[in-house]
């Protein structure tokens, strides 16, 4: 890589694709990562976190990490133990984190490192906005100096949560309306692309036959929630969620981008948690974000098996 | 016809592709088409129901015609001058009806002819449901005495009117939520499949190649819209919504079905009018209705043109 | 009274408190009562149209009474039965009437009525306002034809049913929404100036002594629900909420009124059924109803009694 | 005062009753102010602040100030400049602060300023809650560290910026909502009590002659805004809505108190803002905060007038 790598900071809820996400960020030398910060979302904060550093430790990357938001904005918390398992990585023999979380609070990081590099850093949110809406709101700047935020949730079109709400957004819909709403550079890569990126068996064994312990957890991750996947949508895996985020930010020619307004439905309701994406345009609303509405999944996926391959 | 024919009343708003979907109902003999009701909707009431008329008149019909509710029961009424004209019936040469509309109100007549053919009513609503809504409050047994109530309106995917709401759900919420929730045996046409069947313009060519005045007239009323189609969507023509909603209960076979809990969204917001479809049960709410969610458009269309055929 | 008497229609739910404001209507001369329509409300409706008989054959009254909407336009339905009993008439040797409702439905009879007498009649509304809605819905010419809609329900300050809503307003909110909305010169009688007016021992008594059976059975029903206005608001006796409203027709200058903006809130939510009420005309918007703000409660009661005593 | 002065912080938007509150407290031997927190309100953030340093200068305070959130959670900020004036302190005379805010933020002063002092800490906020409810998703144990927080706004009855809502409460509803569901003990001293805490003409001149700076000020200012409460309400002079809250903590005897379960609207509509008071228990939930309900307002005022005179 010639070019300069690109700042990152890494903010989700590991979580099992937030896990593999990472390790994909972490074996990208596009990418710099500067902080990893977490937040409530697929299992409770303290697991979260705890999750955090075993990524990290599996990578043998000494990123520091600082733990977030324990709750949404406004919302009961959710978790989506019944996919992710009681720890949120359910995988054997991986090591606990030898480096506890650093002292600061996830948002006063987002803050401190954003300001000390303006027009650099870019978020990638992979779990629910309230680290980045509380960011947004103790310094209001922040959208301003930001070069981008890539958020996997949302969806142009079916929710899986409910029917009209992916889990990222339905886990705080407020805090996703004040990200979208705040003029800050954003991409969404919701459930409509990344739906068409499943781990299946043949993926899986892939990922295994490469021979690394990163391979070996990641096959067995995205092997725990294949079944979910298949009973409920009759696919032949999981889904690949976080880790298309990442891509985006590495590798955006792999995804269909369109400019559309997008509202954030913070109404209690059959549709709380939705975001309702202008596809056509009827509205005549600015855009707030460019949405992902086509990826080129098997590219992505060979991108990503190359990556792994390089991990310990 | 060997069978019995079936028992409908047409309630709608033409409304171009309305006027399309009662010519086809009056076409064909497994339909007994026992009255019509008109509804507020693409055009004001006092359009719809003398568009109403002059349908009638073009199929030679003697069916009785109503007028119904002239506003939505609690929004502000809306329009779609923008794609169905400003009269609703934008084609030349079309003759006003000698037959006045009858003195009955629309909601009226719903009730006496369901009440007098119990269990053998079917319902064909190409329109916003106020008319549907009403009779069900002023006669609370009408769900239970329905054969069926087959409604063009909603979507499972994205709305036309709004990024969320489809045109005739939008048009009266909560008289769709009315419908929904009253246990009247019910089958969804939405958007997600009429825009799967384009009158193109093979298609209009074929219509107008009839060589009768059904056909020249339907030609020239898809020709009228398709503008709208190909500058919105990309479509090479008018999508056939309300004709489809009639095929659905001519020729059930010709769409794919599935069962499921669908929510009318009432409140105030980016997604009110919106019919949020739970496609994959992750509600685990009983279905209040059944929902097409695949089309055979070339059959549709084949069997549309035959019998626009046997029209004068 | 030489002045011709006013044509009014009593829409209600008794109901006790709805029965005492219909013995004074039957025993007022200056109110000429063309029709007696039930509603859903302090119980079901079944039990409405059957106290409307019992009420009408205590006042040996031949006004015809006709059943109208058993349920709300949206919401489920409500009842009081804890504070009216679960007949609604909790008095003791009140005869069944031996005339039954009429049979056509009282949302026709409201429309027939009105449209046969326009710029004449009142309608004295004491339960929730579904059926005045649907008549509106129906005949959209009606708030124009109608002298006046006095209703009581809502408040300008504490609800009943819950902090918000009084039960009236409560039960059904969107049929309230579209009577406000709808241009009908309207007055309101809310829980603000009911309340003030309560059926303490001493005028129990005053109604029993009257030595009549209006009297006796008026005095046993306001006891009835004595008990819950003393444990829940520490008042003496039950509120005479519904005699007001026909009060406010006979002697309106018994009470204070007030032109203003008044919203109906139907959002689901700690606020539903409210009516909030304008008092300071801070939103600037025009006004959209008179509301009682002020009511001499001894003349109120003295002509009451008064009047009751004329009674069998 | 022999008892040790209660820990407090100052958090608001001055506004002139804000101003005269600050003084109250700066001036009671009873507090000991511990910092002084600004918030948008009133008139924006860099002016509030501004009037922090104004007013600490006026009482020859040099307790620190710091500036926090300048902008509600969700809904677009309000301001009142037709109430307050366009700097919110519209009186002459007024020396700028030579002292500078401090530069750690409003909320991170909140979460150390109560940590550092668990159980002793009283938050006495006289504005939008924002700051507060940002402390509390930042640091999730500061609702169980804080003795109380008492707060100007709300009311149980009608509001003042909408006929359902008061300012402080409407400027942020979210915030609002996140504070009174904390579990953080509380105090509400809302509209329905602070509006019979009236600045007449002669308590305006009672406070003029006191003959010192603070006395002249506080005359000024409270005359500035009586023209508002004249007009709209008929009232004798503006009303002391923020003092009233420091007199809470210096003086609870002053008011009764009533425990309820407080829900603060935050649906747009009607309703949005308004702090829905379970004033008769009707609910069933439990109480979530204390409630003042009445006022004795001449020992108030006179206690008032007390304290100011023993200001410069």
């Amino acid at each position: 890589m010639s070019a300069p790598a690109l700042s990152v900071i890494l903010d989700g809820d590991p979580g099992l694709d937030d896990a593999v996400a990472w390790l994909l960020a972490l074996a990208s030398p596009e990418l710099d990562v500067l902080a990893v910060t977490t937040v409530h979302g697929n299992v409770p904060l303290n697991l979260t976190t705890r999750n955090a550093g075993v990524v990290l430790a599996l990578a043998k990357s000494t990123v520091p990490y600082h733990a977030g938001a324990d709750r949404p904005l406004l919302r009961a918390g959710l978790t989506a133990a019944s996919v992710h398992g009681d720890t949120g990585l359910p995988a054997g023999g991986l090591s606990e984190s030898t480096r506890p979380p650093a002292p600061e609070h996830a948002v006063q990081t987002l803050i401190s490192v954003v300001r000390a590099r303006p027009g650099e850093v870019t978020v990638i949110a992979t779990g629910p906005l309230t680290n980045v809406a509380l960011a947004f709101r103790l310094a209001p700047e922040l959208p301003g100096l930001l070069r981008e935020v890539v958020w996997m949730g949302g969806s142009t079109a079916q929710g899986n949560r409910t029917p009209a709400a992916e889990f990222n957004a339905l886990a705080d819909p407020h805090a996703a309306r004040i990200v979208f709403e705040s003029g800050v550079p954003l991409r969404m890569v919701g459930l409509n692309v990344t739906m068409q990126c499943i781990a299946t068996p043949e993926r899986v064994q892939a990922l295994r036959d490469l021979g690394n312990r990163a391979g070996a957890v990641s096959a067995e991750l995205l092997t725990f929630y294949a079944g979910v996947y298949r009973e409920k949508y009759g696919l032949s895996g999981g889904a690949l969620h976080d880790p298309l985020a990442v891509a985006a930010v590495i590798w955006p020619e792999l995804l269909t981008w369109a400019e559309m307004d997008v509202q954030v439905e913070v109404q209690d309701g059959a549709n709380v948690g939705r975001t309702t994406c202008d596809l056509y345009g009827v509205t005549h609303r600015a855009a707030n974000a460019r949405v992902a509405v086509g990826v080129d999944d098997p590219a992505f996926f060979a991108r990503l098996l190359e990556r792994i391959a390089t991990l310990p």
